[in-house]
């Protein structure tokens, strides 16, 4: 087991990664939750119907803490609408929880983004815990506090940022992960390679060549590398005012890509190619240079995740980005990578953006 | 006018008691805002319909502020569920509206609970300002940060704490708000002369036996007293972590009464009742001195408020004080008046609380 702290202050915790059983699990949980006067276990359902590691941990929680619930959410995304959050509160509320009690939210990404959501609102703000059972969850959403749900205007559109407790990243639960979803956290693996740290880079490449990418070692080493590059980003910029924009990196075009195809596309399968149209629109404005977009291509591509931007340059999704989050007014900071770990802020018209990519890849 | 300041760090605010021609309300408004790339306008839609004090104002607002768009909510307490909170924020997505944009509320305390709302989540928070138009909004709601809405289990169940830019109390929008709701709004009032500010009680008596109470100058001067105490108790204590509780005080009972009630009776209605019976509770447990109630009673039913608690006692209403968003566990931190503007803290049993109240008042 790695434990990486987060500093931040009176709202600092620890990341702990590693292949957990239950009873080191539950000691984790209830350690960093004190002794609340109930818990809401918020769990993803589906998770819930088919794993045995899950249903066994929720067990032992219901046992060792005092008024542990547990509630299925609707599996992945479909938990992070507002309804299904006030539906979550309701229940909070029906079981008595009260201002000495603590969520724990036990999924995916989506499952912690509903979970402390739910925490961050219900009477004004309990505390959470988040136990992250996918590669994704713990190396996107699982660190840094922000917490939401989606609007049909857009996702992520209302939230809060509110910190966890603990975080447990459980690499037992890829056992059952499907490899698709495996290889489509890993695009934000690669994105931490690319924004921040290169040896990220560098491994992934080694382990594609050998055919290692996908043992535990390997998984465990790339997982604990972009958290930790993650926890460094958040901590000097909690509320996002400045640096923890280059987390962003990928996103601009990939959110409009997801958005879009709707379920047909994995978060990061949308990233891989919000990526490559990244690097090519940072060529075209001189940051990028030429060899990199190959290189992160073929990386991509090897992982099977989708890399061929052209066919989604319709302008339907060229006019989702004038939703996205961190437009201002009609300009974005968009993020542009220089050399693997080193990254540019540049503040530029959507407009231009959308003319330049089509210009670039169609 | 009058000018209070919310001394908070950098959350600090300002709150201006007055009579404000459009301009001026206009002009307080812009200046705290700044210049936000779009505002949302979420106002009362009842009104916005029967006030032309109001319609003024949205009018010249979105003369002078760029991209400042209305929207009329449900009128009063139905504004505050979470489904409304989700359409605001639906609606401010579609409006365009990015993180350098402003939430302006117009109207009573459900309408600035769910404008700061909607704005604490929205792109996970963008700033707000509080236009009040009723007495109870002006001083109960509107100063604080306390933001949120209800749900089917209870009152203010969810929300966040968010303060406002700069909140206007216009006192010119006494003149066709119903008595009813004035005197209701009064309630509040008698409550922070009880825990804070004995003269506020005195004025009251003295208004009410000259028949003056209802004139303007005494109504500013009572409302401008109230605030005055709210904003010493929230800067003291931002996050009720200790003395902020004291503004709870009749609101155990009373929250109960007035969930029992829908829409039968108003919050400050709900409230009187809940005061009297803290007071009963009190003199139960040797706090409260036998004298204060009869006088309490005299100035809360001359205000035409209720004050017959007994009919309220039925055990459906007093199951509800079970989802009181205060309580821990069995208990709750119930406030009781030792004199006027002094009073204790005490943590009780719910079931003692229940079973007292109906000794006393039964």
């Amino acid at each position: 087991m790695t434990t990486l702290p987060v500093p931040l202050g009176n709202r600092s915790y620890q990341v702990h990664v590693g292949t957990f059983d239950a009873e080191q699990a539950c000691r984790l949980l209830t350690d960093a939750l004190g002794a609340p006067t109930g818990v809401a276990l918020l769990t993803d359902g589906r998770l819930l119907e088919r794993s045995a590691r899950a249903q066994t941990l929720v067990a032992l929680l219901q046992q060792r803490l005092r008024n542990a619930a547990v509630l299925a959410l609707p599996a992945g995304e479909a938990c992070k609408t507002m309804s299904a959050v006030e539906a979550s509160c309701q229940w909070m509320a029906e079981q008595g929880l009260d201002r000495g009690a603590a969520v724990v939210g036990i999924g995916g990404g989506a499952t912690s983004d509903h979970a402390g959501f739910a925490a961050a609102i219900y009477l004004r703000g309990i505390p959470f815990a988040t136990y992250s059972t996918t590669l994704l969850g713990m190396v996107d959403a699982a660190v840094g506090g922000k917490t939401g749900a989606d609007l049909p205007a857009g996702k992520n559109l209302v939230g809060a940022f509110h910190q966890p407790r603990v975080v447990l990243a459980d690499l037992g639960c890829f056992e059952t992960l499907p490899r698709r979803e495996i290889a489509a956290g890993l695009a934000e693996v690669v994105k931490a390679g690319l924004i921040a740290t290169p040896a990220i880079l560098d491994r992934i490449e080694r382990h594609l060549v050998d055919g290692t990418l996908y043992e535990p070692a390997a998984l465990d080493e790339l997982v604990t590398m972009s958290i930790r590059m993650k926890i460094d980003v958040v901590t000097s910029d909690e509320r996002e005012a400045g640096r923890r924009a280059i987390l962003n990196f990928g996103h601009t075009l990939g959110h409009a890509i997801e958005s879009a195809a709707g379920y047909e596309l994995l978060h990061g399968e949308a990233v891989s190619l919000g990526m490559i149209a990244a690097l090519a629109l940072g060529e075209i404005r001189g940051h990028t240079p030429r060899q990199l977009r190959p290189r992160v291509r073929a990386a991509l591509e090897h992982l099977g995740l989708p890399v061929d931007v052209a066919p989604w340059l319709r302008p339907d999704v060229l006019a989702r980005m004038d939703v996205d989050k961190k437009r201002r007014s009609d300009r974005v900071k968009f993020v542009f990578v220089r050399q693997p770990g080193d990254c540019l802020l540049e503040d530029v018209r959507l407009d231009d953006l959308k003319r330049d990519v089509v210009a670039a890849l169609v």
